[in-house]
């Protein structure tokens, strides 16, 4: 490893659910600065700094919501050292990714990233979870993926158009699916199928995920209302196939 | 147990997917007497035989689809014993009771079952599966229930309007959902979450019944209308806020 590839302090920004388990995994490895607007609580690992304490780490992770992703950006450009490496971890990244490529200075590196899980499935560990990865920028992506791949982590490289299409379906159909299921609670919990029992488990997984981030989801991932669309459009089909057999047994 | 209670043959109409399940798991236990109009193979237990004398056995078990129920249990109604034991598997429970109820002798006893599985679940064995039992007349209800729970499966006694109530939500949900997602495809597989992983797998387990089991479960469950239906205006009442927002963001 060379010199500029040492890494001594990560910048946080967020601390949210996700940035405490940021500050879980790297806490013991890194010396951490962490920066919230409405900082709660001490942090696990790590101290809280000012915001430009924070941008001149050797890291900076921007674990923040995807709206507050701009203007973030605008806050910590002239804070950041040359060099430094740039990621996010946000549900969508082809607005990210472009926003991070404008918005920041050009001697910096710039991954994206999405973990595809959130702190209750991290609850036992990160062994075997997936994260997406999209180098932006620099070279040293690859030098990143090996650290999370020691992890524990299943690392997916890809680029930000294809995550986002993928997520389309994955986040912006099991979202859709369990918003609606949801609603129609209370569901059965003793006479049960399997495969309803799966599609229990796979809603409460999600159910208690945040408005914002469903809203990123349906909205902030350019591919999802097509998906939405398309669901929507076969489901009304379909319900049209059914109603007109119902029709004609009650007129057959 | 009684004299009246020894159960010697057992007369299977149906030697489908399901019929061949139950050869599997009575043929070693019973004498076993199979009709099926279009007999094919030859069964691992038991012996093809003709109508009367498969209706003529100490329990008769109706493993044929729901549309042909009525003409079955017609047809059998003069070859059954006084007070032989008469079981259907079919996934609905409401119309198959009031069949059985109207068209049988008195003099029989009519126990209405669903099996919460498929053959598929139950190629591991039958340990811990659900079953659905709806005591219609007679009191030897309890002895099968006690005979099955013995085959290692887990027994809910209940009521066919209860059982229909809740497998509208159970089967008529998963199915539903299974239908418009299969259509969808070609869906992600390796850039995934839990939760998505979790719904294919439900996906999967109900992607290959019949399309007779389908239409079973759509219209035949009196139910099933109207969760279907509040599902299509819960999902549409969801798009068209979703959509006011996509509105919102473009002329906002």
């Amino acid at each position: 490893m060379k010199a500029r590839d040492q890494i001594r302090t990560v910048g946080l920004f967020g601390h949210g659910a996700f940035g405490r388990l940021i500050v879980r995994h790297l806490g013991p490895r890194f010396d951490l600065h962490i920066h919230d607007p409405n900082p709660a609580g001490t942090p696990e690992f790590g101290r809280f700094c000012s915001m430009q304490e924070t941008a001149a780490c050797d890291v900076v992770i921007l674990a923040a919501p995807v709206e507050r992703l701009a203007q973030l950006i605008a806050d910590i450009a002239p804070s950041l050292r040359p060099g430094a490496l740039v990621l996010d971890v946000g549900s969508v990244k082809t607005r990210p990714a472009i926003l991070m490529r404008d918005g920041l200075p050009s001697n910096v590196e710039i991954i994206c990233t999405h973990p595809l899980f959130g702190p209750q499935s991290a609850a036992g560990g990160l062994s075997g979870l997936k994260m997406a990865l999209c180098p932006v920028s620099g070279r040293r992506w690859r030098l990143v993926a090996r650290f999370l791949g020691q992890l524990g982590l299943q690392v997916i490289t890809t680029t930000p158009e294809r995550h986002d299409r993928d997520m389309a379906m994955v986040q912006g159909l099991t979202h859709l699916i369990a918003k609606v299921l949801v609603q129609m609670e209370p569901l059965p919990t003793g006479m049960t199928t399997r495969s309803f029992d799966l599609l229990m488990q796979a809603i409460d997984m999600v159910r208690h995920d945040s408005l914002e981030l469903f809203l990123t989801i349906e909205r902030d991932n350019p591919y999802t209302k097509d998906v939405r669309e398309r669901f929507f459009s076969l489901a009304a089909e379909l319900n049209e196939t059914l109603s007109a057999h119902d029709r004609a047994l009650t007129t057959g």
